[in-house]
């Protein structure tokens, strides 16, 4: 618009030296000013908020980082700010992936990369993000739009291309690991990879490039029915990759594109996808910058408000050559890994030797009790039986307690599992 | 900007007039067709959605309700179109309220009231939902800006007003007893209240507006550290109302204003208020359109991924009079609720008598085993004990079977039980 009202002032200006009578001039004059009055509205549609150098933790309203700030004085978060040194590829920009890019860019990552190939539908408004405006643009074009007005300090990276084409993958692989937004990293190029995708060819992908590169990614996805979710964490060669336990009508061979039928679509809810996309940037923000407790897997039931959860182990027998590559490697570093392990431990133990009490005032008179004290039955120990019974095992304690071993034995008995374990892995 | 471009017509038209010189009348031609051209580009952005009359469940990617009708398909919601008659009042249009507004516009909600005082600020801009642009606008106006671009179906009313003072009391009373929007409902003008606010003051507000209209509602809150939440149901005299069970900081007299300090402001995260917000719009969807379980109390407590429920009934002592009216009155329809249950219950037992098999093929040659089988110990019944053991108390199964009694006899307890109950909510 702006090049248009240019091009208009151009045409009153030499109709202004074409007109002989001078009375004339002041209605040029009347049109050029309301030109320009047109010229500083188009430019000032749509404000767009300045760039921040540092993340100030001052109580203002116009600080967009204080109430994150307010995460280290809650002792939620040791040092907030390091979040923009962290680089998150999402693949998949869709109803999770999009409202996953839009918290990691309103909580000020350093730098988002967005995978997809896919347009905006009007189809797609029954989820956050996108707008009917944006129908006809491609999603990552759409996304970098909104991303980059909602927090221009987020260096986006928009690849509108299909993982799953030869041409893509490369592609893929070359944007996880270039390392130009941060040389000093180990590693490939990105901190995490999130898996938003909605089809199991895409996720093998994914996992391919992810086991390939020894990165730790997250795994999401929404049910069919629109009702259940789950997220998931992958470290290769730690956790199951997503070969290592294949879903069923995957196992049984079946070719999933014959799956879906012409005309008939998958249902779909917000709800479901923004709790999904929340679970999962949550779950991101812990892993980023250590607090809490980071799920292995967490599935979100919608039906009757069910949230189980639970760890895979790696399948020896995994079908992919990378995964077990990661697998070996990591049973090598067993060794290095408990003795850091052990360091942490015995310094968290000095550490949490406080000299004050947790707590001086008491106002309700609270005390606290051992729940290991026996209730009721004094001279009883937990582990005496009723008169006629026996244990027909023994029972845990006498198990941890025999045969009579110290620290050496049980390292020898690790190292000989280690090896039964690797040999295992090279027989295949 | 279409009202100057007009003026502007205006303009060209009288100069053309004042022109002796018929050349130049090109040259206002030329000017004309710019300006027609600069109206046409200030219409087409943005471009709007039009309205849809029907929600269709047709599979085309440009129908907003394709994903949602899929539901019914899925055999998840038995009619979804019934979305567009009920009517939600969200109160807070803060990090959780706001993206609960903008679920449910995207769900095709009939009619949403959204009541806020504040104003946008860039320290909002860590949650979702508003943008920078939207700074210095009130919250409603904001809100009512991108809702009705998302989904012009959907009917807006927005009151920008703060319901703890007697004025706002008021407007807010008056517009959730309107029913112009659907005349034929019964109760007030609204299926439900969702309290989104972030102090008590406001919930004991909504609290006692409820009461007062004997009014379902949904709570929801988002701790001040930024990582747990909940929601929570409340059908005035069926469950606790937010007067039942008063927080400890104000059960021991504390004004919570007092516990605010300049300066210092509470944590926040777009993850935990999304979660929160898709938690509560799901236990919307769920009421309204009467699919899955609605939970009475749902925490989330996002260290742990730990999910807390639990019901809590009404408090016979709670200090909110219009909570013992409803108590009153939902004790003496206890005949009539049992009585629609009993009925219900021999209604679904006729139908879910059918004739063919659940599973006609079994490719994995699936079995189902009676859980209460005994497993591997035959001519030994569970109740027997090993020898030298006896029971000290009756087991469950005596204590139910005793005294030998059939449907008369518990009627009777149950009505005295009634009688002693509503003696003690007289008394008060």
């Amino acid at each position: 618009m702006e090049v248009e009202l240019k091009e208009m002032l151009d045409d009153l200006l030499s109709l202004r030296q074409s007109l002989s009578d001078p009375s004339l001039h002041a209605s040029i004059d009347k049109l050029q000013s309301r030109v320009d009055h047109l010229t500083h509205l188009a430019k000032s549609v749509p404000v767009r908020r300045s760039k921040v150098k540092d993340m100030s933790s001052e109580v203002v309203d116009s600080n967009p980082y204080s109430r994150l700030m307010a995460l280290q004085r809650m002792g939620i978060v040791e040092n907030y700010e390091r979040i923009r040194e962290f680089s998150v590829a999402i693949v998949g920009i869709g109803g999770v992936g999009s409202v996953a890019a839009e918290m990691l860019t309103r909580c000020g990552i350093g730098r988002l990369l967005l995978y997809d190939y896919d347009k905006v539908e009007l189809a797609n408004m029954n989820r956050l993000f996108f707008r009917p405006e944006q129908v006809g643009m491609t999603k990552t074009d759409a996304a970098v739009q909104t991303l980059s007005d909602i927090n221009p300090d987020v260096v986006l990276e928009s690849y509108t291309l299909n993982i799953t084409t030869v041409q893509g993958f490369e592609t893929f692989m070359s944007s996880l690991k270039n390392k130009t937004f941060r040389p000093t990293k180990e590693g490939s190029g990105v901190d995490l990879v999130l898996s938003c995708v909605d089809n199991y060819e895409a996720r093998m992908v994914v996992n391919q490039a992810c086991n390939e590169l020894n990165q730790t990614w997250m795994e999401s996805g929404v049910s069919e029915d629109a009702v259940s979710g789950h997220i998931q964490l992958l470290i290769p060669g730690e956790t199951a990759c997503f070969a290592c336990a294949p879903p069923l009508v995957v196992a049984s061979g079946v070719d999933e594109r014959t799956l879906k039928r012409e005309g008939v679509c998958a249902a779909s809810l917000p709800t479901t996808m923004g709790v999904v996309a929340g679970l999962l940037v949550q779950n991101t923000l812990k892993f980023l910058l250590k607090f809490g407790h980071v799920s292995p897997y967490l599935g979100y039931s919608s039906l009757k408000d069910f949230f189980p959860t639970m760890a895979m182990k790696p399948n020896p027998q995994c079908s992919n050559v990378a995964c077990l590559e990661r697998q070996k490697e990591y049973l090598l570093a067993k060794p290095a890994r408990d003795a850091a392990a052990k360091a942490k431990m015995e310094a968290e133990a000095k550490v949490t030797v406080a000299d004050v009490p947790l707590h001086t005032d008491n106002e309700w008179n609270i005390s606290v009790v051992d729940d290991n004290e026996p209730e009721s039955t004094p001279g009883t120990s937990s582990d005496a039986l009723p008169e006629g019974l026996t244990h027909e095992l023994p029972i845990a304690d006498e198990v941890l307690k025999s045969p009579a071993s110290g620290a050496p034995d049980m390292a020898i008995d690790d190292l000989e599992d280690l090896r039964r374990q690797l040999d295992a892995l090279n027989a295949n």
